[in-house]
């Protein structure tokens, strides 16, 4: 990290919670870093799964309402390693009628709505999206929606494979979808029926695979927007954290519903969310010499 | 059959469309009849997807508004077949915005409303539950709902595999299911959130597993019957066609729903469809022969 929050250097690979096990995380993590050249005395701030309890080192989950600045504040320290190493906790709601749990989500959250400075919504789109009300600087309420889980599900083991054949891409602004997501969002409980009308469409009229592909998308994205807003009082904006593809469909959707959105991106903001906490750990008066190192 | 339309012998095997090639449907009829003693000149009835185009011999959809006995009259006979087989027409709702089909169901539904003389809605769950209005001897208007399909990919293939476990039986008055059933009747509207929810409930509350399956089949349930209701005009009567487990669980969830329902045995009912057909193609007497040297 730059002394301006920006990268100096990024390493990504699929080693999460499913592949690593507990006791190599921290190897993990020192040959990702030693790849880029980082110091031994560099410290490191970490988010997702890597919290959980299966994960390298449990950071318990924040009880929502809670304020944005005690996710950095009720990190934990992992414990048995040379390097400074925080783990920021993720996010309960402890209702027993609206059960909910992020991780991951909370650092892109923070990140995204540093500068709020009025009430909003964000909408986190992903394979378990999720939407967080945000006011007087706490998160007071969250759910998440298996939306993209589900999407993938029936595309490829339903028999709605069928009627979407291989998907591939399609444009965010095609008609199949802009509809399929105004239907979802108009008649979100009846969903069940709507999901096998895809099928029965394709058989009686013989419609291409991909425009399945793109109603199964829109479908399901218009019903989580629909859910999301009979649980949330619509305020006048939604930040859209989003990357990539999900992005450009979601913005559409969204136009389409005539739903005013801030585009922010997924992959700045989860930096920007480790930045904020990495400046309150590690003042940049601290770091500077190790900085320059890895610049040199 | 025996004269009264009771079954005289029964065989059942798993050759369905997925497993048997067009050219061998012939074989795998003869071989179970042959099981059964029946003679060459006994004829058959045959309905489900046998008919499909995929099938044996394409039997096309009806398209609805249909009269029930229509599903009789539009059969079609196998040609190329020394014995004389009639396959019986699935069901077409040839409407862009709620396209449906059925194959199978409509024998069931014959069956069961062969008495029927007020207007009536029947039920019939199961992988693609299907939702019948039959009126002035007319079927009106069907819809086919994923419940069972949903339910078995989320159970096994889904995050919710961890909330539900391996699964195993529960009692349909089980109060996880009957609340479930409630949940998704009153908010169908919010499935994509409810759905993660059972995963997050169990992380939070520590839930048994047993309890995720009951509740996930109650709340996909609980969608179903809340999108009917919002298609149908709800009756005073529910004809819920269905067979052992399922038949179980439909009925608590009526009963918790104060949906008054007539319960009609789903394997009764397609006999009793496949009987109408018989007795209209062959009479009675011109059948004696025949059935007396099978009972012999």
């Amino acid at each position: 990290m730059s002394d301006r929050g920006t990268p100096i250097a990024e390493r990504r690979s699929d080693e999460g919670m499913s592949k690593v096990a507990r006791s190599d995380y921290s190897s993990v993590l020192e040959r990702h870093l030693e790849a880029l050249g980082a110091p031994a005395t560099l410290p490191a701030v970490v988010c997702g799964m890597a919290g959980s309890r299966q994960g390298w080192q449990e950071a318990r989950y924040l009880t929502i309402p809670a304020p944005l600045k005690d996710i950095v504040n009720r990190a934990v320290q992992v414990t048995g390693t040379r390097r400074d190493i925080r783990i920021l906790p993720g996010l309960a709601q402890r209702d027993a009628a609206r059960a909910d749990v992020m991780r991951g989500e909370e650092t892109q959250l923070l990140g995204a709505l540093k500068d709020a400075d009025q009430a909003c919504l964000a909408c986190l789109p992903g394979t378990h999206s999720k939407w967080a009300r945000f006011m007087d600087g706490h998160i007071s309420g969250f759910s998440s929606h298996m939306t993209g889980e589900l999407f993938g599900l029936l595309a490829t083991q339903s028999i709605l494979r069928h009627a979407v054949g291989a998907g591939g891409n399609f444009d965010p602004a095609d008609a199949n979808f802009v509809d399929a997501v105004c239907e979802g969002f108009n008649h979100p409980a009846e969903i069940t029926r709507m999901l096998f009308s895809l099928r029965a469409s394709q058989l009686l009229f013989d419609r291409p695979q991909i425009s399945g592909y793109a109603r199964l998308s829109g479908l399901l994205i218009g019903c989580e927007i629909a859910s999301a807003r009979i649980e949330f009082a619509v305020p006048d904006l939604i930040h859209l954290i989003a990357s990539g593809k999900l992005a450009g469909l979601y913005q559409s959707a969204f136009s389409a519903l005539d739903m005013a959105v801030v585009p922010v991106d997924a992959d700045a903001a989860v930096v920007a969310g480790l930045v904020i906490a990495a400046r309150q750990y590690w003042p940049l008066s601290d770091r500077q010499d190790e900085m320059e190192r890895m610049k040199s």
